[in-house]
C-alpha cells in the first residue's frame, strides 16, 4: 500500500496516514471488511517507524474506521460508526483534486543538512550582493515600485534586455513578443491553464521536470512519456505516437535536460518543430541551464528556428541569479501569444515592478561575464563530485558525467530500494529526488537525481561521501541477504 | 454581437476582432452564411472606431474566412479556403480555455491618467519609505535571502507574528494554523486547485470580486450567484439553494463586499457557519478590507467562530501596506490545512523570504498606528468623492456612502449604455471597473465600481468630476433622443 507522505509539515506522519487512509475508507476505496497490512509492512513500505504506523491504526479504531483484534490484524470496519463531531469528522470525506502521486518529494529542504533534491545554486555563487545593492537603492530612492503595479507584458525596458539577450543566443525578436513571469513555473503554468484541458494530450521526455508533471496533470490532460537516448527525446517514436493520438502540447526540456542531463541534437530539434508544424500544437521549450555549459555551447534553442510561432520559448533567470527574485521570459508570438498576456493579467496582473527593475541593470550588463565565471565554477564543483562518485560509489552505480546543468542522474542497481534509501538517508540529513517523481504515472524508476551546487563545497562533499557509503553499505547488506536466500 | 477585447497589449483592436471571429468561424460557432454585423453596429457595440472594425474584416476577407460585397454586407464563407502557410493560420484553430467574458477589464493601469478601476490605495498613502527602508538594510547585510528558498508554509517568524495579529481581531489560532501565501489572489487559486472540479457548486455573493469568479470558473466549477441585501449575503436563500444542490464550496467578501461595500450581519454570519456544518462544506472568507473601516469596526469573522475548521480565511496585506512585495495570510486547521499546504509547495515551494522578512517588522510594530491613520485618511478621500457625486452625479444615479473599504458603487439609470460609456470615458483618461464583470455569468449589470483612492486627492477629485460630466452629457444625451423618439 502506497500513501504519500509530506515530510517538512507541521502535521505528523500519524495523521496523514490515518487521514489518507480514513479517506480511502469513507471514499469505498477501501472496502468494508479489507485487510489492512501489519504495522510492520506498512512501516517499512512508507520508510517511517513502527510506531507512526502504530499511531495512525490507533487513531483510525478510535474513529471507528478499522477494526483490530491480537493475532489477526486490522480490517476496515464493516459499519462506518457516525463519526464523532467535530474537524476530523467532516475534513476527512472531504473531496480534493491533489495530484497525490507528486507530493513526497516536498520536505522542506529548510529542515534538511545536505539538500541534494533540489535543483539550485548556492548563494555563495550567486551575484546576490550585486542585485542586492541596486535593489537597495531602488527601495531607497523609489518607494513607490513597491506600491505599483507594471505592465501585464512585463517591464518594458526590461523586455528590451530581455530582447537583445536573446538575440546574442540566437533568438531573433521584438520586445513585444516577450513576457516576463514570475519564474517559469508561472510560464508553465500560465500554458497549461489556457491551453490545456481535461483530456488533451501532452506529450514530454521520459523522465521530465516534475513541476510540470503536476501541472499538465492538474488540469486534467493526458500525458504521454517519450523515450529519450543520448541524443534527447525519440522524436521518430514521438511521430508514431502522434500518429495514433494527436499533440495538443509537446513539453520539451532539450539541453541538458532535467534531470537526465542529456541534450536533444540539432537534427532532432529541426524534426520536432516540423512535427509540431504537422501536428499544428505547440511546443514548449523549458530552458533553464542553456547558459550553464560545461565544455561548448549546446546547440540553438528550436525557438531560433521558429517561423511561425510553434514554440512557446522560457528562459528561467531565477535560478542562475537570484532565485527570491523569481524573473523569468516567455517568447511567443501572435495570438498565442496574446492569449498568454491574458491569462497573465487575470493571474496577478503582472510580475511585481521592484524584483522586474532589480535584475534588469545586472541581466543588461554583468550577466554574460557573470555566466562565464559561474560556469568554470559549476564546472569544478561537478568534477569534484564526480571523483567522489569514482571513488565511493558502489560497483552497479551508472552514470554519465553532465555535460552542463546543476544535476547527476545515477542509475541504482536493482538491489537498492530507492524508498527505503530515501528514508534512511533522510535520517542522516541527507536528501535525493527518487525518479520516480519524473515520471509523468507511476512507474518504479531505478534513477535517483543529486543536485552538486546547492551547498557550498566542502558540505557538498561531506554529504555526497556519506551518502555513496551508506549506499554502499545498503548494498553490501541487501547482496549479503540474496546471498543467504539463495 | 460581444467579443472581449484585452486593452493594454501590444496586440491591435483591429487583430483582437479577427482573430476571435476567425476562431469562432473555424470552430463551427459561426456557421457559413451567417451575415456579419455591419462595421457600425459592431464600431458602437465594442465602442471602437469603424476604421478598427474595417481594418478587421478587411483580414478576415484576406485570410478567406468571410465575404464582402458592396451594399450587402459581409458573411461567414461557404468553403472556408485553405488558409495560408504562416502563423495566423494554425493558431487561429488552437482552442483554448480563458474565460473570455471576464478578460475585457483587464486593460493596463499604466496607459490610463484616471484609473478608478483598480481597487487600490495610492502609493503617496502607503507605507512604503517604512518599509523601502527595512528591504534596504536587509539586502545589504543578507544578501542570502534573496537566494534562499523559506519554508512551504511561510517563514515562522512571519507567522508567529500574524498569530498575533489575527488574535487581536478574535481569530485564536496557533501559528502552525497560518500559511504565507503571495497575495489573497493565490490563495483563493490555491483553494480552487485543491477542493474545486469540473462540476463541484460554488456559491459565491451576486456581485463578487472578479479574481475569485475567473479563479472558480477556470477550475470548471458551476458557479451559483447568491442575491444580497443590506445585510449582505441573503443567507436563508442561500440555504434554499443549497438543499437543491449540494455546496462544495461558499466563497464570501463578508466585510465591505468588493464590489457592493456591504457588510455581512453578525447573524447571519452565524447562520452561515451552520450552513456550512450541515452541508460539510468549506467557506473562503476573503478579508481585504475589515482594518479599513470608518465608523466602527465590523463585525467579528467568520473564522473566529468556526471550531471545526469549516472557514478557510485570508487576510492581505498587499493591498493596505506594499502591493509589490504580495504577502497575505491564510488560516485554516486540520487536513484542509494541511492539503492546502502541499499544493503551495507544488505551486512554487514557499513565498520568497525576502518580502516576507521585509514586511514582518512592520507588521508586528507599525501596522496598528498606521491602519488608524489610514483610515482617517480615507474616510477623507471618501467623503470628498461622495461630495462630487452628490455636486455632479445626474439625477437616477444611486449610491450609498461605504462604511469601509475601497470603492464606490454605483447604480446608473437604465437608459446609459455602460460599454459605450466605458470606451468614452476611457478616451478621455478614466477608467472605471463594469458591475458586469463581478457576475459569474454573462448577465448585464447596471452597476459600476469606482475606486476613490488609488490616485492623489487632487487626480481623484479632477477625474471624478469630469466622469460625472461625462456621465451628465451622456444621459442628457440618451434622455434627448429618447424625448425625440417619443
Amino acid at each position: 500500500m502506497h500513501i504519500d507522505l509530506l515530510r517538512g509539515t507541521e502535521v505528523s506522519l500519524p495523521q496523514q496516514i490515518s487521514g489518507t487512509l480514513a479517506q480511502r475508507i469513507t471514499s469505498g476505496l477501501l472496502s468494508p471488511g479489507t485487510r489492512l497490512p501489519s504495522v510492520r509492512t506498512l512501516a517499512a513500505s512508507l520508510a517511517v517507524s513502527q510506531m507512526t504506523v502504530s499511531k495512525a491504526y490507533a487513531e483510525l479504531e478510535k474513529r471507528g474506521h478499522i477494526v483490530c483484534s491480537q493475532g489477526k490484524g486490522c480490517f476496515v470496519a464493516e459499519e462506518v460508526k457516525q463519526p464523532a463531531e467535530g474537524m476530523a469528522s467532516w475534513q476527512d470525506g472531504y473531496d480534493d483534486y491533489l495530484p497525490r502521486a507528486q507530493l513526497w518529494r516536498n520536505f522542506d529542504s529548510l529542515k534538511v543538512q545536505y539538500p541534494f533534491h533540489l535543483a539550485s545554486i548556492h548563494h555563495e555563487l550567486l551575484p546576490l550582493a550585486d542585485i542586492g545593492r541596486i535593489m537597495a537603492k531602488l527601495v531607497t530612492e523609489h518607494p513607490e515600485l513597491m506600491g505599483t503595479y507594471g505592465n501585464f507584458q512585463g517591464d518594458l525596458e526590461l523586455r528590451e534586455v530581455m530582447r537583445a539577450h536573446l538575440l546574442d543566443r540566437g533568438i531573433p525578436l521584438h520586445s513585444s513578443e516577450l513576457m516576463i513571469t514570475s519564474g517559469t513555473q508561472q510560464g508553465i503554468d500560465l500554458v497549461a491553464r489556457t491551453f490545456v484541458g481535461p483530456g488533451d494530450t501532452v506529450y514530454m521526455e521520459s523522465p521530465s521536470y516534475t513541476g510540470a508533471i503536476d501541472v499538465f496533470a492538474g488540469r486534467g490532460a493526458e500525458i504521454i512519456a517519450v523515450p529519450t537516448d543520448s541524443e534527447g527525446m525519440r522524436v521518430d517514436v514521438l511521430t508514431r505516437m502522434c500518429d495514433r493520438r494527436k499533440p495538443k502540447l509537446i513539453y520539451t526540456l532539450p539541453t541538458f535536460q532535467n534531470p537526465s542531463g542529456v541534450t536533444l541534437s540539432m537534427a532532432r530539434r529541426q524534426r520536432l518543430l516540423e512535427l509540431a508544424r504537422s501536428y499544428r500544437c505547440l511546443i514548449v521549450e523549458d530552458d533553464p541551464f542553456s547558459d550553464l555549459y560545461f565544455r561548448q555551447a549546446p546547440p540553438l534553442p528550436i525557438k531560433a528556428l521558429d517561423r511561425e510561432g510553434h514554440v512557446v520559448y522560457m528562459k528561467s533567470f531565477s535560478k542562475v541569479i537570484a532565485p527570491g527574485c523569481r524573473i523569468a521570459c516567455v517568447a511567443a508570438s501572435g495570438d498565442i501569444l496574446s492569449r498568454l498576456i491574458a491569462a497573465k493579467s487575470a493571474s496577478d496582473l503582472g510580475s511585481p515592478l521592484l524584483t522586474q527593475r532589480a535584475v534588469l541593470p545586472f541581466i543588461a550588463r554583468r550577466y554574460d561575464a557573470y555566466a562565464a565565471k559561474l560556469r568554470i565554477s559549476l564546472r569544478e564543483r561537478m568534477e569534484k563530485a564526480a571523483q567522489l562518485l569514482k571513488q565511493y560509489a558502489p560497483p552497479g552505480v551508472e552514470w554519465a558525467p553532465p555535460e552542463g546543468g546543476l544535476n547527476l542522474w545515477l542509475k541504482l542497481p536493482a538491489a537498492i530500494n530507492i524508498r527505503e534509501l530515501h528514508g534512511l538517508a533522510e535520517r542522516e540529513g541527507v536528501s535525493f529526488l527518487p525518479g520516480e517523481v519524473c515520471q509523468a504515472g507511476d512507474q518504479a524508476s531505478p534513477y535517483i537525481r543529486l543536485c552538486y551546487s546547492q551547498m557550498p563545497e566542502a558540505e557538498m562533499v561531506q554529504g555526497l561521501t556519506q551518502f555513496l557509503q551508506l549506499l554502499a553499505r545498503q548494498l553490501g547488506s541487501s547482496n549479503r541477504t540474496n546471498d543467504s536466500a539463495s
